[in-house]
C-alpha cells in the first residue's frame, strides 16, 4: 500500500495511538520494531487536545514527531460506546464528550473536515455502529445509514481539501452485523463508490468467533482485490493470522499494548503472565527467539519484579516487546505469502502458539 | 573515582533507582545520558524482590542489567521515614514493613551482609536518622550511636566477604543535624576508620538553606580531600552547584525523576512547568540548547498534551530531559573545575536559571 508517508508493505499491523501516542512506547522505538503506519483516532483528538492545537503544529505528523503512516478512524465507534449519545439522525450524531460532558455534533462531513486538519494519511467515513445482539431490522437501518454516509464522506472531499500539501485516503465502512444479506447490500453499494479502500466494521464486538470469521470471509471475498482490506478492533495473534487467510490487508488492535499493562506478554510459544510467581527467578528473557530491547537484555525475574513494584519501567518494557512480537509475526505472515506457503506456516505457527507448556 | 564497575569522573550525580529502575526510564537510556553509576536502596531491594531474587540473580547489575557502578543506601533513611518504627537500641532497629506490616530488623552488620548480596560498587553504613528541629542531646546520642555503628560495620566487612568476584567500596556516614561541634566530633572519629569515603547525612531535612549550606561547607572540609565526600539527597540543580564550590564530590536526588513526573522539566534558563497552558501551542522543545532524545524530537505543546492526556510517554519524555539536564550539568561543572574556572562559570550558570522570563 502506498502512503503519502511511505509504502507499507500488507498484511500490516497498526499500533494503537489513540491520543497520538501508543502508550508507554517512543516513537523511535515504534520505528526500531518496524511500524509503518500507526492508528490514531479523530474523537480523541477532536476532544484532546482539539483542532486548533493539531492545525497549529501542521498537522498530526508533524504534531506528534512522527514521519510514517497515520490512519484515524472516523471516531463512530467512539462516540457510540464512550460518550454519553444524546440523539442520532440522517444528519448525524449528537453527543456528550465522556471527558468534560460538553455537547458536539459529528456529521459525515465534519468528522472529513477534522481528519483534513489531521491530515491522516488514511481517512475514515463516519459509520452508525451497533451493538452486534440486536435485531435485525436495527442493524439493516443502521448499514443503510452508513452507506448515505459514505456518499456524503465521498462529496465532502470536494469541499474539503488537504491542507498539508500531500493526498489522503478514504476508506469506507462495510457494517451489517452478522446478517450476510446486509453485508452483500452493504459492499455492492460501497463498492460503487470511489473509496481507496473498504474496512470490515461491526465484528469483533462480542460475538462467537466462528461468526466473525464466517462473515469476514463472506465479506472479504465481495471487496476488489486491489483495493485493502482491513477488519477493525481485531485482534489476538490467532484472530489475525486466520483473517490473514481470509483475504485480510489491514488491522488494529489495543491488545499487545492494553495486554502488556497488565503484565500479558505473547512469546511464540504462548502467552504468559510476567506478575505469576513461576516467574520469581526466572532468568530466561520473555521470548528467547526476539531480538527485542525486552529481550535482549532483561529477565523475567526482573520484569516480573518491576510489575511487582509498580515501576512504570515495567510498562515500558512489556509494550516494546509485544508491539516487537506483533509486528515480527506480521513481517513472518508477508513473507510466508510471497513464498507461496501461507496456511502451512500459520497452522505450524498456531500449533506452537496453542501447545501446553 | 574508580569503582569495580568503571571509572566515576566527581563531581558526579546519581539517577535515583530505589526498586532496581530509574522511574520511566530504560537501562539503554540512562547510558547514552551519561549515567555513570546509580543509587539503590537496601531497604527497598531487602523487602522487594528480597535478598534471594537478587542473590539467585548474582546480585544487583545482573538483576536489572546494568553493568556501570551502582551506590547503594544502606536504608536507614528508609527505615525511620517510611517504616512503622517499633524499636531503635544500640543493637539496630526494629521495624515494621511498609509494604505489609511484616516485621524486620536492621544492625550494622546484617546491612553489610545484605549490601554484599546486592554487590554494590559503593556500600553505605547503617545510621541512625532523626529529624532536624530535635534537641541537641538528641541529636548528639543518634550522632554516637552511628559512630558506633559505623565501627561494627567495618568490622563486618571481614566477617561478610564479597560474593561476586570484585570489590565493593563502603562509605561512613557523618550525623551531628545542624550542630558544628557534633559534626566536628564525628567527623573526627570516621575519619580514623578506613572507610573508602564519607557521606554527609540528615541535611536538607527541612533546615533553612543557609545553615545547610554551612553546614556543608563546614563538614566537607574536614574531611579527607583524598577520599569521595557524598551529600545526601541534594538537590535542586542550584544546590548542587553550589555543594561543589564547598568541595562535594557526590549528590543523588529524586528531584529530576519526580519533577518530571509532575510535568516540572528543567532548562537552562530556568524551570518550567510543562502542563501550564502557555505551552498549549509552544512548537519549541522544552530546551533550544539540550541535545537529548525529547528536546531534539518533540515540542512543548505535544508533551503538554501528553500530560493533559495521561499519557505514559509523557513520564518518559520529561525523565529522560530532565536526567540529560542533570547529567550535563555535572559534566559542565567537571569541565570548569579543569579549566580552573568553576566560580565564574557557576555564576554564569546560576544567573540565567534564576533570571525571569
Amino acid at each position: 500500500m502506498k502512503t503519502a508517508h511511505g509504502d507499507v508493505p500488507t498484511p500490516v499491523f497498526m499500533p494503537v495511538g489513540t491520543q497520538g501516542a501508543v502508550k508507554a512506547l517512543e516513537q523511535r522505538e515504534l520505528t526500531q520494531a518496524g511500524a509503518r503506519i500507526i492508528l490514531s483516532n479523530t474523537y480523541h483528538l477532536y476532544l484532546r487536545p482539539g483542532d486548533d492545537i493539531v492545525h497549529s503544529a501542521g498537522g498530526l505528523h508533524s504534531f506528534i514527531s512522527w514521519d510514517r503512516a497515520i490512519l484515524t478512524d472516523s471516531g463512530g465507534f467512539q462516540v457510540f460506546s464512550l460518550s454519553d449519545l444524546r440523539d442520532i439522525s440522517d444528519h448525524g450524531v449528537v453527543f456528550r464528550s465522556h471527558l468534560d460532558g460538553t455537547s458536539h455534533t459529528f456529521t459525515p462531513e465534519n468528522v472529513i473536515r477534522m481528519q483534513r486538519v489531521i491530515g491522516s494519511d488514511i481517512m475514515m467515513q463516519l459509520d452508525e455502529c451497533i451493538a452486534s445482539n440486536v435485531d435485525i431490522r436495527d442493524v439493516a437501518s443502521a448499514m443503510r445509514r452508513t452507506v448515505t454516509w459514505a456518499e456524503r464522506s465521498i462529496t465532502a472531499l470536494e469541499e474539503y481539501k488537504p491542507l498539508y500539501g500531500f493526498d489522503q485516503m478514504l476508506f469506507g465502512i462495510v457494517q451489517g452485523g452478522v446478517y450476510e444479506e446486509l453485508r452483500h447490500e452493504c459492499v455492492e453499494k460501497l463498492i460503487a463508490m470511489p473509496f481507496d479502500g473498504f474496512a470490515i466494521g461491526g465484528l469483533a464486538v462480542g460475538e462467537p468467533i466462528d461468526e466473525m470469521y464466517g462473515i469476514t470471509g463472506y465479506t472479504a471475498q465481495m471487496l476488489p482485490e486491489d483495493k485493502p482490506r482491513y477488519l477493525m478492533g481485531v485482534g489476538a495473534p490467532e484472530n489475525i493470522l486466520r483473517a490473514i487467510a481470509l483475504g485480510i490487508d489491514m488491522f488494529d488492535c489495543v491488545l499487545p499494548t492494553r495486554n502488556a499493562r497488565n503484565g500479558m506478554v505473547f512469546t511464540s510459544i504462548g502467552a504468559i503472565n510476567i506478575r505469576n510467581a513461576k516467574h520469581k527467578t526466572d532468568r530466561q528473557p520473555v521470548d528467547t527467539l526476539c531480538d527485542c530491547y525486552t529481550c535482549s537484555t532483561f529477565s523475567r525475574s526482573y520484569l516480573r519484579h518491576l510489575f511487582m513494584a509498580k515501576e512504570i519501567l515495567g510498562l515500558q518494557l512489556t509494550t516494546l516487546h509485544n508491539i516487537t512480537f506483533y509486528l515480527r509475526l506480521m513481517r513472518e505472515a508477508r513473507e510466508a505469502i510471497q513464498n507461496d506457503c501461507y496456511e502451512e506456516w500459520m497452522t505450524e505457527k498456531l500449533k506452537r502458539m496453542n501447545e501446553s507448556h
